[in-house]
């Protein structure tokens, strides 16, 4: 069941996370160093963050190590010293984890995750966090935009020919869900994570039969309950109506016509031609799918028209996020044994400490967010990051998908009309407590001090 | 170290592909049937396509089978009688393969895999082909424009954290050296598949230590012969001043900067300064490296201002290919038992039969292509296709990397200049053989014929 984990996953890093940690280690610098995963600026046509991917996070943490094949492999580079080898052999991630719920909504600068761990373990975790945590974050992100446009018709996820690989599709799947996906298209997604599959027929099943009919008349027999025929391998019309005439002849078997899909062409003037269809056969009960490059601009279109669609197959779009399609996260060391840091580079400033963020809601909707210290608390509000692994130890049971989906879709229910639009119209406030603005000042003015001299 | 492959692999599909297979295996629908991956337009942006990750598709179709957890959960959703996944517990593919090679130029239309296999294998095996062939294909393509934008300077693949999950990250390092890339960041793509790793430091580095030539003292003396120094945690020009300063200083210890590398700020006029600063120095052999959001077009604005850069990084526009970030493959019924077969779908007409494409070359660029019927021959050009599988063995010997990496640089050579811009400026010829423009044209006719009636 383990998929992105074990020693394999201890390779999955950058070449200077281990680099670095090697000269760490040749001065003893093993101290508790905290850093922040974080993204500085929302990507375009975003106005909220969809938080996902911790749970993989925490099994990497829990379950990584150095195996001999993989010392074998780092020693034949070498650049490595057979302490530092041997100090791998023994790695395992001992820190601690504070961490936003998946599911929950995230804004630009608000610590997602932060890892608190001796200096070594907490650089060479860096990659796989990134890797693991942005992206789905991204696109759960991407399935929340689709689920707004949506509203209360169902979508699923169709990514998984286009996702970026086998583990982008499995990832892909879980986030879409959490982002509001009813279903997946992904057989794998369903076995590890119990995400509902769902499917219809593809237009090589209607071409590896002598006619249409003949094609729509063995699927519906053979999935009598649940059977949606692809109409529009020839003439979406034309197959509308021999969906229909099906549909009829079947009825005395017990078949019951689930749906019809369509997947090219004008969506809109066709969806309408053949919910006509449908209706005058008596066939009210019967789906329209859409498919075909759908992302949330053309289903909020689609939907605006009064389109009678009852269900949306999104693929590409959403499983790459194609018109946004990575998210910048940064992981970012905040404080070390020395105190409090801070980094200065052109347009990367970050903010110094152990933080939390807390969420001021009024009248159902959210008004704005203070990041401040750790330890501090604010009245009104609720914080946002908890702790989810101590000493390297899992804390409290693994959360259910189910639970993470509605904690998004109740998260965006709170959302203010002008961040539930598509467009960009104006940001939510995150602001910073005063304590630390005044620690960010101090440590700023000191490191310039330093710096300078 | 197989890392996408077998019977986890096999429920890595989509739903209708089983859905379908239970159809035909019911009704004993198993003749041998041609399906071809393909790209039915260039994406926005791309002259060219480098194909690329055929070597993990062979692998997973001799690998891949349905283990007794796979079928368990294929039987709980109840949508699945005993016969077929009977028939799935004994499932392998046993079907032939064409191909292209890997790091050979394709364009629009033209097959770049093409499996023939009893139609339940060909049709279960398609969403995996397209996951692995288009991902892979996408980024060596984008690297074959980072490596012509690049000219005769190196650049690395950086783009691990941001790629799109695990597998992203190991099949983006692998297309990237495939595409041209000199090297990856990423440990496990060294491992896996030999690729040159390449690492610098990171700004916590930097900010780990009490002042930055204090770090720059450590990193050098720790990697005395591939130090690169990260200069922008504070200050360009002051961190190339005291890069200069610790590698006079370790000189004597035998320290010989590498190099120095700027992430952030004006890049143009930042490594003009620095290397004035290193030159002045008598530095000169210490390169400059460029990274931070760097793509095709950037470097080749920065080259084409004479930026005196010696090597970029280049990480989530290259492992995303963001500005272009899915490629649109299709697999296409092009024949069956019952002969030749075409789609009709609005915009989405397939071509019918087994085919061969053939390039011709004169004076050292290519002109042409004709996609042909595959028994045509055509004196003046190569085939592109070769078997690479029968009967679901695998025919030759795994190709090295560096191979397809040669292929590659060799095809872009042979590339004429509209193709090498990075821009659109027409597209490159490809012609249908007499043979299969008729065939295509006949078998149209027959289908509009028997459909209407």
């Amino acid at each position: 069941m383990s998929w992105v984990s074990g020693s394999n996953a201890a390779l999955l890093t950058d070449l200077y996370e281990l680099t670095m940690a090697a000269s760490y280690h040749r001065r003893g610098m093993n101290g508790a160093a905290t850093f922040d995963l974080f993204v500085r600026d929302l990507p375009p046509r975003r106005n909220f963050l969809v938080v996902c991917g911790l749970d993989q996070a925490l099994e990497y943490l829990e379950t990584m190590s150095f195996d001999a094949d993989a010392l074998s492999y780092l020693e034949s580079l070498e650049m490595f010293d057979a302490a530092f080898l041997d100090h791998l052999s023994g790695f395992e991630f001992r820190g601690d984890v504070w961490a936003m719920a998946e599911g929950e909504l995230a804004f630009a600068r608000e610590p997602i995750v932060s890892v608190t761990a001796p200096l070594i373990e907490a650089q060479i975790v860096e990659t796989f966090l990134l890797n693991c945590i942005t992206f789905q974050t991204m696109v759960a992100s991407k399935a929340a935009r689709v689920s707004i446009a949506s509203g209360p018709r169902d979508f699923s996820d169709f990514s998984l020919r286009r996702d970026h690989g086998a583990d982008a599709g499995l990832k892909a799947a879980r986030a879409a869900f959490v982002g509001g996906a009813a279903s997946t298209s992904n057989v794998l997604a369903g076995r590890f994570f119990g995400i509902p599959v769902s499917g219809t027929m593809a237009h090589s099943y209607v071409m590896a039969f002598e006619s249409e009919s003949e094609a729509f008349r063995a699927y519906a027999r053979d999935f009598p309950d649940r059977a949606v025929l692809l109409i529009d391998t020839f003439d979406v019309v034309q197959g509308a109506q021999r969906a229909v005439e099906v549909a009829r002849e079947l009825q005395p078997e017990g078949v019951n016509l689930a749906g019809v899909r369509i997947d090219s062409g004008d969506l809109a003037g066709l969806t309408r031609r053949v919910r006509a269809i449908l209706d005058e056969a008596g066939l009210s009960d019967t789906q329209i799918i859409l498919s075909g490059d759908l992302d949330e601009y053309r289903i909020a279109s689609l939907i605006s028209d009064g389109v009678p669609v009852d269900l949306f197959g999104v693929g590409t779009q959403l499983g790459t996020s194609a018109d946004s399609p990575y998210l910048g996260g940064v992981y970012k060391l905040v404080e070390d044994q020395h105190g409090p840091k801070i980094k200065l580079s052109t347009g990367k400033v970050t903010l110094p400490g152990r933080k939390q963020v807390h969420r001021f809601i009024r009248d159902d909707q959210i008004q704005h967010d203070v990041i401040s210290l750790r330890e501090e608390e604010f009245e009104g509000s609720h914080p946002l990051m908890r702790q989810v692994m101590k000493s390297g130890e899992r804390m409290g049971e693994r959360e259910a998908l189910a639970d993470m989906q509605q904690r998004c879709l109740g998260a965006i229910e709170k959302l203010p009309p002008y961040l539930k639009k598509l467009e960009n119209d104006g940001s939510y406030k995150v602001d910073l407590s005063v304590k630390l603005e005044a620690l960010a000042t101090e440590v700023g003015r000191a490191l310039r001090v330093s710096h300078s001299s």
